[in-house]
């Protein structure tokens, strides 16, 4: 099966240390038969911390999952918890994942309540708009999404790529600590990439708890494999009624005209 | 106060009737003091019913909220239930109201539990999505949204503009009865246009039942009328915490840029 | 229009420096043709934190409220948290507000998650229960309403009419500093006179935070000029079915009878 | 122990084989030692569909509390849904039971979900607002509370103390087979009286379906018995802090003179 | 009436100081005319700390249950929070308590929000699932149930016997103080043993509080007494539809034989 | 890998017609390099609709699960809405999937309400108790677990083994149609069997809807197929706190041996 990780910026080459460090750690992770390309947006605001910004970057995103669509792909994972995960499946008949949506329907077979630990205040505010959407509130914990101090930037990022262990775990842990304190069973790193890097590095449990910290991108892919498998398979993907019921060609083209995107 | 309603679509001059019949219904309950300008999108996809086309449409709505503030603007509404109401929040510093939020508040405080009838069932998707992110269900019914059948179109809106009494009220009264059934107290009319065009024609209950059907439009608008004044009197128009956070704007712009904005 | 605010107490000529200062605070906030008047309960146990003896004093407000609409007001404002709310939609045709419910509708429009910070411990119990019957618990903290200590007594409201930063704030933020770490964006104050007291001051956000302190009472009466507003230009205050159906008025005429009251 | 039951109302002489089929029926079902004495209010109302009266109502049945209190009895129980339950908990030492709480924790050990099917509109009101507020929610089915239609009168009051077969019964089933089709594993008989009144013409279930049809006031008397000797023996009534927490008897006092109570 | 007091072990000889003091605690609470006979597992694999190993010593306590019925027992209870309420309920005629259920519902009577503090982090998990699945975590604080540290062993147990305020209350209050911080009104013992030793020596308030720490057993026992007499004078014990119907008996008996129970 | 379904009974010749289809049907459906082994249980009481014999049951599950551990499978489906799930994912340190938790989730991701239509009232009890214990309520209609009418028997099972059209498809269709009423975009099949043999006569959507039927058994393999890889190739399975947090293994044995397990 064919999968298109699209990622919400463009191309960064100043990051492209990261770009190899994740192609190198996710793809053995995969199925033999799976192919994974990796995709940066051919336009795109970058990292914004904003939902305004997110709200248009997702526009990107989507117009890159049409493509991916039309380029054969059988399956399409966002790798980022800013996504327009149901707007998407509306259009596309092939499966649609989010590092959000499927990392924690993953975290809810592996413990009782969750907890998500992200990069920023402004991505605590995307995940817990999702949490609260996805109905899945009384399995995570109370104030469910929460974020390292200071805040993730560049260099942390880029210096985690080699080594996470100097300053990004101790500021995972210093929350992750106050999530377990209020019931946390399974932590989400609420972000696409620390969770590869921190793989990458053999991290993978709070020191002594017993808490999994889950690399929410690679558990995601994985679910997307199944779900891409169950449309190939069983030729099912979604519903077609309601929410996820699509809407003409043209009338969808009309609105994409109207944004210059055709 | 200046306010501005914005149209989540062109002028359409073919619905000439009903711009001019929502003018003369809604202006008379505004305050004396309160300047409502209507203004239509530079550019739309226009009427869609699809997730997508609607998240599209949303990006034109933003603009020209931007452009309203620009413009010197108190406050903004969004006269549709598809909105981009926090988006548009997160980056103005002057109240948005939506008919949806506003008209569901208003709802708390004239009953218990709240349906909203809508037009179709796409409207049925995007209006449930929001009342549960308001976390507002345990005041609604269950299955708290119900679309008329068939569905709306033009004609039937035209049709209302003289009289909604011969095809759109028989269509509402039969929704209406079972929302009633299971709980219902209060009906808000789940577009902002056939709920002016109702109360222009003496309707405003659900015949021997005392149960109120909302016309959300002006209901929304006196609710901003209230946001507006205490963005001028008080100075607080929201909280500058987690998801309402500004953004800087160069970083929006470069947003805005990429998708061709400016 | 005509709005009465009815205090919750006997006229206590004690404080009349707070009744002063109340009427300069909140009166130029309200529209230019808002006629506000302060009244005072006839008769009344006065504060007492307790459940029961709010549900006596409850007795005595609603019948200020009846006497307001025969006198001819057109809305009625409950100046306090502990208020006979529904009971008085009930039996009144003109709107009722009550500083609890407009604010924390308030709150909703303007961050995800409130909080509401009180004054006794007592009074976070009679607030809790008014939250959870409003089922807004999922927009609030966990825990949702806190109050400060040592608890508010005379002597801290008196000292606040001049000066609210000696004695009052420095309580107010110990406590809304743990609401903003479980994720408060808003701060309620949780009772009728701070909340204007801190607006006089020039005090309306938790410093560095970002996080608005909302002067409940003057918020809660901007809301109130918007239901009566509707009230007067649509002709609706509320649904007659069920919760806020009336009585027939000579079956509460016993009722009123039976304790004195007529 | 000595319970007081309480009754809602003055004594009506016209309504005395009721009174009488009452005793006759409830007393056989207490323990030995349990002495039982029926009261009724010295002031009243009395029946009133309205929020607002039984919140008048409910200030004459406190009353009655207290003497109870004082003429040593070891617990008190309210029969009428409509009660001052927490207000009568916070000032008395002595267990304080209620038909409605007491019969809806009854439901719950013995079935997933209950219903209440009562005798009024305004009835539904006032348990709805109760269940929701002990929580509950979520064991009882969707729309929880339903009445019986037309709506109970003295007349079908009176005619089922001799044979509710005829009347009532029919009704009850028709409300009842909604319920149960939508997940009622246990109907609560939402009137202290009708329940008796069932039980004494030997009806329990509705046929044919397993689902028992609940005497609730009996049952809460049942539990009250609990109550009160867990008060008497463990030496345990309540929390003492926030909801609960007595207010010092002076400040009752000046409440209670407020409303010339004393 | 006869209740039989299931303990989940087999008798524990080591332990029979606690047996006798339980003996002497618990029985002068109940009524005149219940007689209580304590039993024991025939087989057990004891206390394990595994939710896997209490779901197979939940079949020697339906053993145990079925034994003391076919013996004549009219009651039955659990006295153990791990237990198979609902799967003997449905076997049996008689009525079925656990000290976990029917402590929670004593507590919602006693005030707003309650709290579990027990003895280890896996009796932690098998409450929290039970609250949850009883529908009660609106009536109880975020992460309700919480363990004394370090978890209790047979030292501490033994130790209690005589004085659980050298090392048990220390560990409890610790736990406590943050339940009430977080809104905790009423402390529930996670434990069917140190309830009653915590009342034999005298301690049943989190001091200066007001905050009643409840023996969960004995409370639980006089709910039964309730509850068994209810199904003796009324005839009534269960729902007899869906969760709760009986299965043909030699349908059981098969289900027994295939382990070796008959 | 290696995955084990395990079937809820002793293999039944009478069906065998029914295994082979299940084979033939599910097997295509899975990665080229999964082996499926089905398993049926040693012992077993066999299909009994009670939550007691079901428990019982269980047991022998876990059995068969430790079995298949010990035999080297690299992943556990328990082939039955009843199951031990979070029992056997305690005990074991590979993944364990169910038909009913899986095929759950799956849902979540194809449409905004699930609904489940199970076979008999009893199944609906126990996936009732499960939807419920898994948080899932708010992504389900209200009333979510509904029984066709008249219940399965092996008739219907066996005739359907053919042609599900018959017989089994119009009561689907019957319970189905309520269900979408209420809201349902996705049914799920509330039996491991019936699902193949639906979409093995090729029927998966109920017509004229766009309400996928889910065959939920093959979508929770795929699923588990996705568990498991993620075992494998990152190294986490579960949280090792609280819930799912493995206890000794004598501890274990201990239990074991008191039901002669070994």
């Amino acid at each position: 099966m064919k999968i298109c990780w699209i990622h919400p910026t463009t191309r960064n080459d100043g990051l492209s240390r990261l770009w190899d460090k994740l192609d190198a750690v996710v793809r053995p992770a995969l199925r033999p038969d799976t192919e994974l390309e990796f995709r940066f947006l051919a336009r795109s605001g970058n990292f914004t911390r904003s939902l305004y910004a997110e709200h248009l970057n997702s526009v990107h995103m989507v117009e890159a999952a049409l493509q991916a669509r039309d380029d054969g792909f059988d399956g399409v994972y966002f790798g980022c918890w800013n996504d327009p995960l149901w707007e998407t499946r509306e259009v596309l008949d092939i499966p649609v994942a989010s590092v959000g949506e499927q990392s924690m329907l993953a975290a809810l077979s592996m413990g009782k309540r969750f907890a998500v630990v992200t990069v920023s205040e402004k991505t605590v505010a995307a995940i817990e708009n999702d949490l609260m959407a996805y109905g899945l509130s009384s399995r995570a914990i109370a104030n469910p999404v929460r974020s390292i101090m200071p805040e993730s930037d560049g260099g942390l990022l880029l210096g985690s790529v080699d080594d996470p262990h100097a300053n990004f775990i101790p500021r995972l842990e210093a929350v992750a600590a106050d999530c377990i304190r209020d019931g946390a069973e399974v932590i989400l790193v609420g972000c696409a990439y620390y969770g590869p890097l921190l793989r990458a590095a053999g991290y993978g449990e709070i020191p002594g708890t017993g808490v999994p910290v889950l690399d929410s991108s690679t558990v995601a892919l994985k679910y997307l494999e199944a779900m891409t498998d169950i449309s190939l398979k069983l030729g099912v993907v979604k519903s077609n009624r309601r929410h996820l019921k699509a809407a003409p060609r043209e009338a969808l083209d009309r609105a994409r005209a109207s944004l210059g995107l055709i």
